[in-house]
């Protein structure tokens, strides 16, 4: 209620006289979002971050190691955490590792209030080698400044992060299972610390990094799932936020899930628009593989990033391969928008292969049904199977990647 | 990612073999939303809040009265803050008045990552008599109840917050300047402070109120605001969370404020759709006057609750106003939408009257003209006007009813 006031204590306004005013614009488009936002990403953020200077705190108190077949994802943590923080007057401070504590915050925090938080998720990986390993580390770096810059929080170095988050891990290594399908769960985290509760930009932020060992999505081999496709309420729209990874985009999506649980469905496939056009599954990308209505051609399909997904690392990667490897094998490879009632439709016409979600938690998780207009939807599994083709052939593929069985660009060894 | 194996953590999954299914839908409507959530907002949560039990600590460390003209919105606090944990297992706990103080969380608490973070705006007066009043309390625990509800945070019995927060502010008393025009600005808030990464529903969550004393939104009298209307970029959509008090829908309306700042407006006026709708302004509620094409009558227009917008309390103050006291004056008062093109012919044709936000900060703000299409559209002041004669009358209704001149049910006497 107060942003304009606060706004003007922030920033200076240009004199009011003669405003500038913006050429006639007709549609919300990415391009012209893009432009109308292009002076923030790149703002100057004083001093930046300098990995050189990392300063470090060890516990002394280790924690016992959890044995691997009692981890539950995000639950327990290392010993240790990353914390930098960040002033609008100084930039960003001396980097730190320090005992895992908690954080104290002022009540009037701005993350508390107004949801100055964004995030990332990405795992560490131990090779047969006992190396070290991230996947695709630059991606979620340039997601998590994708995401800071429009809620006006800072952006970072990508490779000084990524060199102070490989000396972390490192300071972690004790915690990284060795064993085949387990990591250490990565969480950068970004929240605006100023204590006033005017609207307006944060003048001061943290970043945090904490680590959670885990295992493997599917313990015992992939468990096909089944979803409700959500018509009654919307995730993300053209224009909006759904597309960064944002704090404010998590907790709105937990009712829906909830709603499609108590119905007996393991998540809620967000359909958008009257076209009912196919986004995401519970907080993962979707993919759908399907024959061609008329050539018979096989087609694997995902929602284009139009501003209603996520930029999700593992559907990045699973397009990626596919072009490479399922291209020459005669597939065609589509970021299109496709709607339900097409899926539908070729499930009833016996063209729907398969259907899969994609997420760095489950690299792939295959799904069994829909449940969609009164009618449930079968995505082409046979009773007896739990995954397709293409969904197995892309967690062998990623994984093998991940924990450098096959040497690729992008496994980056610490 | 995880939002599968949380959920089934978190809530027994009914049997998967005979999932039911919704029937066919097919279009998001308020109706439809509100069936299929309809469970939720009345959830047990175990104890309920006992304004009986509550314990006070003072502070041993008073706090300096700041003087009036040195307040700034939300940046000094008061001596105490009021404080509720809850937990899924044991409901609402003691509640306590404790000294301000910050609060402990663990970096892996779901507020922090996921905007389980929800709030209000409210403020208490002191009448001439030296009475404590707050402005109608039960919206502002009505719409908190709709809002934690819908981020799967618990509900608390209305009567017993307000009860409570009735406690807080006469122990906080000291802190209400009495000239007119002033207040103490309370903020209740609930956030989730469960500590895992999973995204679920969480399952502890703390209730907080602070106090800050402030003074007028307009110490020296109204000042016209220029606007410009945003086409780039959307605030809220038809089926998501727009319309509620949460954290998610803040920290995203910064920066398409700060871009309109740079051109030099104070605010940003946000247009849904293709149709360029009307919505808000900033983060106030946004009333147009203007008369009819046709008949010349006079009309008062806001737009509906549709999903798109907050439910303002002072919104809905304007409303009930308006319908009491403009209309026997031959006014018509219309929630209604209305499209950006109309308010520009209407200024274009000499018959918009005049345009004005509304909202708890500043009660009404209004607006001179908004930058729309490469055009300003002046929207009715003379040069020498900073308010319009129903933003004046507004602002002397309500807040004659804050301060107690008028005898009225809105009018809470502690």
């Amino acid at each position: 209620m107060n942003s304009l006031r606060q706004l003007a204590r922030h920033r200076a306004l240009p004199s009011r006289a003669a405003p500038r005013v913006l050429p006639a614009q007709t549609s919300v488009s990415n391009r012209l979002w893009q432009r109308c936002f292009s002076a923030t990403p790149n703002a100057a953020s004083q001093a930046g971050l300098d990995p050189s200077k990392l300063e470090v705190t060890k516990t002394t108190t280790p924690k016992e190691i959890t044995a691997s077949e009692n981890l539950i994802f995000g639950k327990t943590f290392t010993d240790h955490m990353l914390s930098v923080e960040w002033t609008a007057a100084d930039g960003w401070h001396t980097p730190r590792i320090v005992p895992y504590q908690n954080l104290s915050l002022d009540p009037s925090a701005c993350v508390l209030h107004y949801a100055f938080e964004c995030f990332e998720g990405m795992k560490a990986y131990k090779d047969k080698n006992g190396q070290i390993r991230l996947f695709r580390p630059d991606k979620n770096m340039t997601r998590l400044n994708k995401s800071s810059a429009r809620i006006a929080l800072p952006t970072v170095d990508a490779e000084a992060l990524t060199k102070l988050i490989g000396e972390f891990v490192k300071q972690e290594s004790r915690f990284i299972p060795s064993t085949r399908g387990y990591s250490l769960y990565l969480r950068p985290t970004m929240i605006g610390t100023q204590s006033t509760l005017g609207v307006g930009p944060p003048g001061s932020a943290l970043l945090f990094v904490i680590a959670s060992p885990v295992g493997p999505y599917y313990p015992t081999g992939f468990k096909a799932i089944s979803l409700e496709a959500t018509d009654y309420a919307v995730r993300a729209w053209p224009g909006g936020v759904g597309d960064k990874k944002l704090g404010a985009n998590y907790a709105p999506c937990v009712l829906p899930q909830l709603n499609a649980a108590s119905r007996g469905f393991q998540q809620n496939l967000w359909l958008f628009g009257e076209e009912e056009y196919v986004t995401e599954v519970g907080t993962m990308n979707l993919f759908i593989a399907l024959k061609d209505k008329d050539t018979g051609k096989k087609e694997l399909v995902t929602a284009p990033l139009d501003g209603t997904i996520l930029e999700g690392v593992t559907r990045d990667s699973v397009l990626e391969l596919a072009r490479e490897r399922l291209i020459p094998k005669g597939w065609t490879v589509s970021e299109r928008k496709i709607k339900m009632s097409e899926v539908a439709e070729a499930a009833e016409e016996g063209r729907l292969l398969e259907v899969f979600g994609s997420g760095t938690a489950a690299i792939v998780s295959p799904v069994r049904n829909i449940s969609y207009r009164g009618k449930m939807v079968n995505c082409g599994l046979k009773e007896e199977e739990e995954a397709g083709e293409i969904a197995l052939q892309m967690k062998n593929w990623i994984e093998g990647i991940q924990y450098g069985d096959e040497s690729h660009p992008w496994s980056y060894v610490l």
